[in-house]
């Protein structure tokens, strides 16, 4: 498998070189919000560690961040008050993974829904930065 | 959240009540061949325990079920050849959940591949026989 690439876009908010809505982050982890929306709460949740994707990652990197991912998907479902929750992971470019640094998306769902589809546009920082808000007052219930 | 109902066809297969192809199991996971799979290789990976979604699920029962999801999503890969993999994990009706047990999905991916949607049709089961002994011995290496 193609090695690590530091020139990834979630390594450079790791490095602090390009800022993210930030909605939790640990020893271990980062979760922020997709600035690229496919329904209003999409957050993804990253490790720190270097990891392409799920086929290199360590065990322990992926247990912490699927704990993450958990605590997020219950806020976000709280937050947005959503009928349900989806997860994903893409593994390489045949499995739909568009930046390569191992990332879960939580996508809070409503009933009648419509996710937006790929290529989708940029939301607005300012509505970004508000559903950060909510889905940090709901982690910290 | 509506409680976990003992009725649900994964339970049945952890009852075994009905069969499963399975290709893995350990204490506190199990991890079978989707009968109605998007892809060829669609295997999916659940808790032993109870758990009716991401929303309820006890953090050690996850922790478990996303390294065999791991596990699977690397033997998958070298059994199937495949380009990429894709994970997902469905919470509630309008997140995607259509049974009511917490599972996650490990489809393995070619380039040029369309995963069949729902509703699809039962794959073969001598088939699905021969998928999971590709996986069990990917396994196994």
């Amino acid at each position: 498998m193609t090695a690590y690439d530091d020139s990834n876009v979630f390594a450079k908010i790791l490095r602090g070189e390009i800022p993210a809505h930030v909605v939790h982050e640990d020893a271990a982890t980062l979760a922020f919000m997709d600035v690229m929306p496919a329904v209003d709460g999409h957050v993804l949740i990253i490790p720190k560690a270097k990891a392409r994707n799920i086929l290199d990652v360590a065990p322990a990197d992926l247990a912490a961040v699927i704990e993450t991912t958990r605590r997020v998907a219950v806020a976000a479902q709280k937050a947005f008050l959503a009928d349900g929750v989806t997860i994903q992971q893409f593994s390489e470019k045949a499995g739909g993974q568009e930046v390569f640094h191992l990332h879960f998306h939580v996508m809070p769902r409503q009933a009648a829904d419509t996710p937006r589809k790929l290529p989708r546009p940029f939301a607005d920082p300012q509505i970004l930065a508000a559903h950060a808000e909510k889905i940090r007052a709901a982690l910290a219930e």
